[in-house]
């Protein structure tokens, strides 16, 4: 476990400074290997939360070095959500789609839901031709496929051909292998624990 | 696995239609028995990508219902991220502090380390008796209690006297047990692959 901090002394602070200058090593001579540069694709999915606000965290840093963003939300859930009333802000910048028709257990209706899919993904078809467009969201695209509403190699196929600088960051619990075997960088929010278990319910600014 | 897009008929949307309707039977009754409102300390930690860009994502969401946020930096690693150059746009309403200096195999000081991250955490307790901030964010904390720089118990003591409706995320590796007790929501960010292991280096957008 952790020292106390208030635990200092000449020896302890040395071997501190020793054990530092090894790391940095480590880490520069890493840090030196990896010098590619290209558009990523980055997967978030689990149970835990942390999916959608981790894509929307990426779009402030993206909007901070004056990239433009593209946002598509396959769940259409509540209108007032923060995240779509803050980029909202930001017309010049961010272009944001909210499409989907509701979680599935909302509508009941396949039929429906298998359209609205269809029309989502041609919205962001044409975010991923658009080579102005530094990073595009697709927030739950996940749950698109767990219903099977989406053919997965066809997004993929749609994934390939964008431009080769841009970065996609796609949602939802249940990423399909496909779309983990072709990203280049994929988190697992796992729930350790959540307030809703608790009995606290969805919060704003928590999770909406 | 999923069926594909376009295999649809009557029974099929029936079936589907029918477990939707169960389904949706249970998240109500869920939904119904939390009503708790409170403010939260969630915490994400674990060694995957999306602890900090999360609580980013939070922000932008938190300031999308007009709550104020307070952010304090523990780590001071470049001076150019994205998310302090697009938060910084908004000073009537994010409160943006960097403090600490730097990743500890950076400096290799012990005695200044100490120094710095006790002043940050003074800066921080400023946002913690504030009321009219909705959202504290604390980046990078949990390496401050790694390196023993920070009292786990002290800084717990504070949190639990914030005003009864301010959220507090907390970022960082290798949160502290008593931290993960303490706290409503946790998530591990678990790492199942990374650009950076296939020699991609870090980029603008994607990691700062």
């Amino acid at each position: 476990m952790t020292d106390s901090p208030d635990s200092t002394s000449p020896e302890r602070d040395e071997r501190h400074r020793a054990r530092m200058v090894r790391k940095k090593a480590v880490i520069d001579a890493r840090i030196a290997e990896a010098q590619d540069e290209r558009g990523l694709l980055l997967v978030h999915t689990g149970i835990g939360k942390g999916k959608s606000s981790s894509a929307f965290g990426m779009a402030a840093r993206a909007l901070g070095h004056g990239m433009k963003v593209g946002v598509v939300q396959f769940i259409k859930g509540r209108r007032d959500t923060g995240e779509q009333l803050f980029f909202r802000r930001f017309p010049d910048e961010v272009r944001y789609h909210v499409m989907g028709e509701g979680f599935t257990w909302d509508t009941q209706d396949r039929a429906r839901d298998l359209q609205s899919a269809a029309a989502a993904w041609a919205v962001a078809v044409e975010l991923l031709r658009d080579p102005a467009i530094g990073l595009v969201l697709l927030d739950e695209l996940n749950i698109a496929f767990k219903h099977g509403y989406l053919d997965v190699d066809q997004v993929l196929a749609d994934l390939a051909g964008r431009p080769a600088h841009q970065h996609v960051v796609v949602t939802g619990r249940g990423a399909p292998p496909a779309l983990v075997e072709a990203a280049d960088t994929v988190t697992d929010m796992s729930l350790v624990k959540h307030a809703f278990q608790a009995g606290v319910r969805a919060q704003q600014g928590i999770e909406w």
